[in-house]
Formats: structure tokens, sequence, C-alpha cells
């Protein structure tokens, strides 16, 4: 069994209103020292499969369906359990 | 400068209909291997200031506005950067 942690975020390229929305209430909370912030989705999946399989599952379920691969960039870790 | 990396997910208790419809999609995209699916928030946020001032500030930031923290819970990760 493997788990496997997907985060997506969005292309630098690509303007991300609801990361600058955050941005500027943590602001007006009085986080002075927060400089950037990107916003992102963040997936843990658990696979019954090898290492290899799960990785190269992984990566097909990102292409498919967890990540819109024209506005989003993935990546992922995997890890035994 | 410090870059902390949040990852926001549902409580164990809380039924998370979003991770069931994705786990659905990805079982008829064949991935069957797929055993569990957990959806969440992922922030990346860069600061500037000291190791222990970032994390008091990143905790204050989870529970002011970036986890619900009735229905949430959310681990984070500081790295110099």
């Amino acid at each position: 069994m493997y788990r496997a942690k997907v985060y997506v975020t969005y292309k630098d390229s690509i303007l991300d209103p609801q990361a600058e929305a955050v941005k500027t209430a943590l602001h007006q909370l009085d986080f002075t020292e927060l400089q950037q912030l990107t916003c992102g989705k963040y997936f843990e999946l658990v696979l019954a499969t090898s290492k290899e399989k799960a990785a190269v599952a992984v990566e097909q379920m990102c292409q498919k369906l967890l990540a819109n691969v024209n506005m989003e960039s993935y990546r992922y870790e995997l890890e035994a359990c």
C-alpha cells in the first residue's frame, strides 16, 4: 500500500484572485510579515499496488482529473503505508 | 525569510462529499487500486521574519482564517528560503 500526497497549484503565469483575497485578508489581520501566498488543492490517496504502479497511476490521475494541466501544475510524494 | 506549507483537511468525523465524488470519478476511470482519498486545501506562504515568529504567525493565520477549526484540521511545515 502506498500513500500519495498530491499538491496542485496554479501555474505562475495564472492570476489567482483567491490567493489575492486571502493575502489581503491576512494583511488586514495585521500579519504584515506575509510576503507571498499561493493557494492550491491537496489530495491524499491510498493505493493498493506497487510503488512503480502507484507512481504511474498518480501521474495519470493528475493528468486526467486532479489537475487542469492547462492552468495548474502538480507534484506528488509517495510513501509506504 | 521562511516558507510555510500549510495543509488543511477535513477532520475524520466530517463527511466530505467532494472527496467521495472524486473517488467515484477515479474508479470510473479504472483506477481500481485507489482505496482511499482525502481532499483539502494547500497554502504556501512566504514570511519575512524569524523561524519562531513565523511558526507563531502561521498558527494564528490557521486559527483565524486558513482553517475552519470546527470542521478542519491543519498542519504545516516551515523551511528557510
